[in-house]
């Protein structure tokens, strides 16, 4: 599906408002796409960050995704607005092992007020060559409100 | 309801495993109380944790209400098993403001493989004498499996 | 938690709406009992809404208990709104074996768009005096607009 | 993504548990297309079947949503197992009007005991042409168990 975007500053707005996410420095998250309903949002991995098995935890994954998701909605939102999560849904589907990672987020539903967005993390592949693998999969809704 | 543990050891495991996730550490996450069933995590406010409203992440909500769960289901499991979450889901209700919090995480069924679990975030009362507020409210699902 | 009704009206406009839900009355649904922010929805076991097994269909518990929800959060909107579904999450607990079932539901926040209920289908005592069980449980999210 | 079944009578047991699932008789459904990992379940428009504004109800959106979830798990289940739903997920994207609709559901995860599948409800071609549009989406977890 393509989305066409009612603010043509949709990606510095994107942008800014990323770079206000003091979670996603202290995690080390970069933004590294923003195109109409499509963010992508890169991670490496860092021991500071796993849960008990040595794997990245379940709430920084959530909260790459997440993101992921809202930048997503806020791509497509007029001008003005701002996009806050009202719910998100996480499936872990394999241990978030490996070095480097990127969660891709889509718009489902563009509403004025509502809208719904599926991401998804993937490990990426490996020096040995290793294909990208899927680690976990959301499905969220996020609210569209004057800033 | 309330719940017979399988281990008498239950607590020992329980804070062994929370002492495993780097995570918790890293956002200044502690383990307040382990009952069967029942597990509180405490969590300060801090400004590397917000998102760009200046509030708590959904992800570190995510992060700590999903401990909580986690390790409820833990309490419960026999001794040599270990937990691991299949998904949750996360409700959003109230800005994550304020001084300090507590995940309060409880098992709605206690299951041989899959547990179901509930788990809340609630900002504490601030200096002002504000009451408890409820921030963000999760169902979540768990799998035990030997470890 | 208690709340107040805006609409003194609310349990009038919640039978009228529940009566106009044609599926209730083809699976044969009542509502039993309308309180500000708490509905109930009696259902008897019918061998035409089960799935393989002879147990209730998920969908069928999902009717019943989101038509809960709804209604809960109906019950604290100001007259001339509706209340439609955004989304929901159903975790099934137990077969949903039995003659007789309740569904019972509460806003857990009541926003002035969004609201968040949580649900729960519970089997009811038995002949043989079996206590009551959970069967599911449900955390949803509700849109109050004007109708 | 591409997946082999386990059991080379998967078409079959699928389509003789879809034929013990009373509700779908109920409400006229009709198990369209079976494919490894991937399951298509029609469904025609029913005033019974509506809710408060002569729409589908979400409940019978989750029907045939989450039957066609668990039936593309089964479709890749070993022979002599069962599939039941551990939980799922239900947005509802737009009102379920018009005259024909399909499920269409994926395995994402096939897993030796859990199993992730995304469903969507669809609402087909009307006379006047009008192209498919997507209704509702789904995101489960279902368990696969010795029959």
């Amino acid at each position: 599906m393509r989305f066409e975007p009612r603010d043509p500053e949709y990606e510095r707005r994107v942008r800014e408002s990323f770079a206000r996410q003091r979670v996603m420095e202290t995690i080390g998250a970069r933004l590294l796409s923003v195109e109409p309903g499509l963010v992508e949002i890169g991670l490496g991995f860092r021991e500071e960050l796993t849960q008990q098995h040595g794997y990245l935890h379940a709430g920084i994954i959530a909260a790459v995704v997440d993101s992921a998701c809202g930048y997503a909605a806020l791509s497509l939102a007029p001008a003005g607005s701002d996009v806050l999560s009202i719910e998100f849904k996480l499936n872990l589907l394999s241990p978030a092992a490996g070095r480097s990672f990127v969660a891709r987020a889509r718009v489902v539903r563009a509403g004025r007020n509502v809208s719904v967005c599926a991401g998804d993390l993937y490990v990426l592949q490996d020096e040995a060559g290793a294909p990208e693998k899927l680690v976990a999969t959301m499905l969220g809704t996020m609210l569209t409100a004057a800033a």
